[in-house]
Parts: C-alpha cells; structure tokens; sequence
C-alpha cells in the first residue's frame, strides 16, 4: 500500500530539474530588482516560512544582508505602514492563493518595497502581485504534507540567493536533483528507517533541533510530525534548546537532531546528540555524516551536498520518516484530519 | 509548602515598580540613540528571545518600525559580516553575562549599529558593552525559570517602545505593578486554577498559541511549561496553527490560548478557542476577557490593561499555573532538571 505523498516525495528530482532549470536563468532579474534594496523581508506562514527560515539563513550568512521573517498580523490585524524603501520583500506560498500572504505583499509594496513572489500557482494572485515572480515547477500537489512543492521553494529560493549575489556555485545546486534520487533509495533501503519509526511510534512526542542553514529544515520536519503523525514535535533550534527546553527531552521523549554533512555548525549538532544520549534519551540523526551517526541511536544519511544548498536534500529522508509514521500509527498520510490543502487565515 | 518560584511570582509588583520608576526617565536617551536609525534588531534566547518577541511587534504595530529578531549564529558561527548602518540593536539577558549574546551584539556594533542592552546585570559584560543600558532592578532571581527578570524585561521593552515615540501612554505603563499584584491574587483565588492544572497533569503536552502583541505571552508559557513541567508544550502563532498544527490538538492534547482583554487579535483567538472545542479538545483561556473565558473550558483571569502593556500581566497567571503544576507533578520548580541560572551557547 503506497500513498501519494510518497508518490510524490518521488517525483521532487524531476520536480527539481524542472524547476532548477527555469529558475536559474533568472538570478540577473533578481539583481536587478534587488540593486537598490539593502535587505530582504520574507512573508510566509507554514511550511513556507520553513522555507523561508532557509532563505533567511542563506541570505545572511551567503549574501551578506539582513533579513528578516514579518509578522503579517502587522499588515492584516494591526494594519499599520511601516517604511520599507530599501527592502527586498519576498513572499512565499504554495498555492499562491493564500489571502493573507497576498495582502501582506501588497502592503509591503506600499510601503516601499520592492516584492518577488516564489510560488507554485503560475497566474495565482500572488505571482500577479509581485514585480518578479520565480514560478515553481513542481507540477499539481494532492496529499495535504507539502514536498514537492517545498523543496522546489528551496531551490527559489537558492537561486534567490544567487541573484543576490551569495558567495556559492550555481553547479552545488544543479546537483541536487540527483541528490535528492540518491537519498530516496539510501533512506528506503537503511536499517535505522524502521528502527527510528518504530521508537517514535512509541512516544508521544519528540524534539527536533537543527541548527543555522539546517533549522529551517528542523521546523518543517517537525511541523510534518505534528499535522501527519499527531505527535507533540517542537522544534527548536539548538541554542534555544539549550536555554531551557532541553529540561524536556528524556526516555519518553528522543531528539531528532538536523544537520548537513559539513559546516559550521555540525560540530554543536554533535555535541548535542551525546548530551541527549547522555541524559538517557534516544538521539536519532539526519544527515550529518558518520560523526553525527556516531553520536545518535540511530541515523538516516543526508545528501552530499555542501551545507548551503543541503536543505534541499536533507528534508527527504524526513519526507519519507514521516510518511512511513503516518502509515504505521494508522494515520492516511494524504489527508490528516483537521487540514485542507489550501489554508486561509486572516 | 511554597517555592522560591512562587516567592519571586510575588516580588514583580515591587520589581516592576522600582524598574518602570528607574527607567521612564530615560526615554530621551532612547530617542536621542535612535535618531538616526530606522529599525531595531532584538539579539537574544531562550526566555529574553519571549520577551524580544514582545518588544518587535510593539515596535511595529505601534512604533511604525521594522523589526528583526536575531539570529545570533551568524555573528557567532558563520562570522559573517552585514550591514547594519541605521540599525537600532538591543540585546537581551537576565544576567548580562552570555557570551553569544555579548559577542552578538559587539558584531552588531561593529557592523555599524547603535546599542541598547536590557539586563537585571548592572556592571554586566553586556550592560558595558552597549551605548545605552536598561538596567532592570529585579532584584537577585534564584529559581530557575524567570518570572521577575521576565517582566521586569517586558517593562524596559515598553520604555523603548515609548522612546521610539510609540503611540502608546506611559500612564498605563505605571499602572501594571497594581495589575501583577491584582493578578496574583485573583488567580491563586480562581476555581479555574486546580481545574487546569489537573487536566494538565493527565497529559503529556499541550499547544499554546497567541497572536501578535500576546505572542510572546504564549512562548514564554510554553517555553515555562517544557522546562518546570517536561509537558510536550507547543508554542505556536493563532495563523500557524491553523497552517498545518491544528491536526495536532486532540482530547489528549489541550490548548492554552493567551489574549488581552481588547485588541484586534482577540475575535480570531475566541474563534480559535471553538474551533478547538468543537475538535473534542478543551481550550484554556488566560485573559481575554469574558469572550474567551465563554469559548473556553476554563480560563485564568488576565490583566486589566490595554494590549500594547498587557502581556506585563498577563504571563503572571501562566507563572503560577506552571508553578502550580510543577508542584502536582512531583517536579521541583525551582531546580528543573538539566538547567543553569546563566546559559552559555556558542
């Protein structure tokens, strides 16, 4: 028995390729839009702002500028202008359709940003709204998880960060959609696949911890736990673990630790599976080569990508954790109760 | 038999007051170090990081600037460089004393920032490192979890709300220590109380969700209840949740939902409260007047002040639920396991 969104966890390398191969020739628009901006300022909400967690990281510690996430509720609650002249306003949505999000486009540009859409609804609202819109190719999504259509807004997203002129090469992501094929068969065929599922079925809850460019990934592996296994998944970046809520994690309790192969920040990421292990809990891996497997219970392998683009493959073997959850706690992974595809908040 | 916790939970009418008194005065040199900025950058984690939540929509719903929260790794990790020229950065920490925090906010400094630091640390690494310092007089903390040097924070962050010419009036600033001491009474009398805190104890996690002004509020709950109660407990915004965690509610897992009495967030969080409600889950209330106490299972009394103050009032029935709770749960809520007074990350 086989669902669709593991069918279409499947289709992301051809959904990549596509995508990556439309988009990349537009770095030179971005530049050109973001040649009078100093910052940029992402609107999104869901597995869209996980997104955009990534863009911001990336942006900041690859392109050298500011960024920050915006609270809509400013724009569509308080309904207050705030200058924005100097800022590259980048909103994110799925669909394109989510009111919320356009409306806080529009308002940013009235208040003097400049505004680029990533979106997989060519012709939604929000790909008309924006001065340039980078239109994913992720082909029509049905199961309610977001995949295909999240790893394509990765790779927007990195190619965001080209145009605005990150100091990494364009080859590192036209290798990912192999990449991203490669990790789908590795995490199907590993041993620690159901091993890990196994133990998180008998828990009601887990932490999952990432840090820098691997933390957006963090947030959207445990916003999938949440809305598709129903298990209490917080999210948290490693720092702010360590400032309290690590108090949390104990037998009942395992940590599902994120990170790329390489990078700055493995070595924290690390650190921390031996002190999860060592306060009697379980640390399961993603990623993070043979020294973050080491230090876990359990590992599943993450892509052999550098740490800027690693995202795009990391989330996969997440995709496919989840997936296999859903099925093994009796959940249909397609359709969790309580959620509709196209999501409408004010 | 009290604890330390519970002792401190009644120092804030005192701490509040001597702080509000020390630094009203000191708006003008607020104003004078903003002058030239245009946006503020909150540089802090764990419960400082609930509070800066706090300061940035105050700062944008009714300071009309731009504001970002840190991410305090690519000062400290990948050592990049930004341009910070018109940037107000303001550092937050109890103590004064995390090196992350310090060494963040000298990147700020040296990026071409201007530098305000709120700490309880008078002397502090972090007091001397910034250009204007809001010391608060909380006093020393002793318990673990914050509670005076929380509020105390929140209280420094109205008073740089105010001197970024916030349309707001200090007098109701004044009036919140009468509001805390108000609170603390009126919830340790509330029947609504023990019935939380038993329906709490029967569970092994919990969302906690408000929306703009009051989302900071809801952080710092569940960030309190992780760390004194190990509750699987989800912070989360009123549109996130509804982007994808609703699923996660159910009749094992609650909702504690903060709001203030008025303000334009409070219809969607009474609305969220019978969405919850009509899922089989029970929603908790703390504040929101007698529209969310009527949505609501049980509610908790909040603060009679308006939103842009509220939240100095309205974590206090949150400290004594989660002290409350702690107790019931055989755990010890001034010395949660696996934590220090003063953190240190990298």
């Amino acid at each position: 028995m086989t669902s669709l969104m593991r069918a279409e966890i499947g289709e992301q390398p051809e959904a990549l390729r596509r995508t990556i191969g439309e988009l990349l020739p537009r770095t030179p628009d971005i530049a050109a839009l973001a040649r009078e901006t100093r910052q940029v300022l992402f609107i999104a909400r869901g597995s869209s702002d996980n997104a955009a967690v990534y863009g911001r990281y990336l942006v900041e510690s690859h392109a050298g500028r500011l960024a920050t996430l915006a609270a809509p509720s400013i724009a569509t609650t308080y309904r207050r202008r705030l200058d924005l002249s100097g800022v590259l306003a980048v909103a994110i949505s799925q669909s394109g359709k989510t009111e919320e999000i356009v409306e806080t486009l529009d308002w940013a540009a009235d208040c003097g940003a400049r505004t680029v859409a990533v979106t997989n609804g060519a012709g939604s609202p929000l790909a008309e709204a924006a001065e340039v819109a980078l239109v994913t190719d992720a082909g029509a999504e049905i199961a309610v998880p977001a995949t295909k259509t999240y790893t394509t807004q990765l790779a927007a997203l990195s190619v965001l960060g080209l145009g605005l002129g990150a100091d990494v090469a364009a080859d590192d992501l036209r290798r990912a959609p192999d990449e991203v094929a490669r990790m789908i068969a590795l995490t199907e065929a590993s041993a620690a696949l159901p091993e890990i599922v196994e133990q998180l079925a008998r828990v009601p809850g887990t932490v999952v911890s990432g840090r820098g460019i691997a933390f957006g990934t963090a947030l959207e592996l445990a916003l999938k736990i949440k809305e598709a296994c129903y298990l209490h998944a917080m999210g948290l970046s490693y720092a702010d673990l360590l400032h309290g809520p690590i108090a949390v994690v104990d037998a009942q309790t395992p940590a599902l630790l994120v990170a790329a192969d390489s990078g700055p920040t493995l070595a924290g990421t690390v650190a921390l599976a031996r002190r999860v292990e060592s306060a009697g809990a379980h640390a399961f891996g993603v990623g993070g080569g043979p020294g973050l497997a080491e230090a876990c219970s359990a590992a599943l392998p993450g892509p052999g990508l550098p740490e800027w683009v690693a995202p795009l493959g990391l989330i996969v073997p997440g995709q496919i954790l989840v997936e296999n959850l859903a099925r093994r706690l009796g959940i249909d992974p397609d359709v969790p109760r309580g959620l509709n595809k196209v999501t409408q908040t004010d």
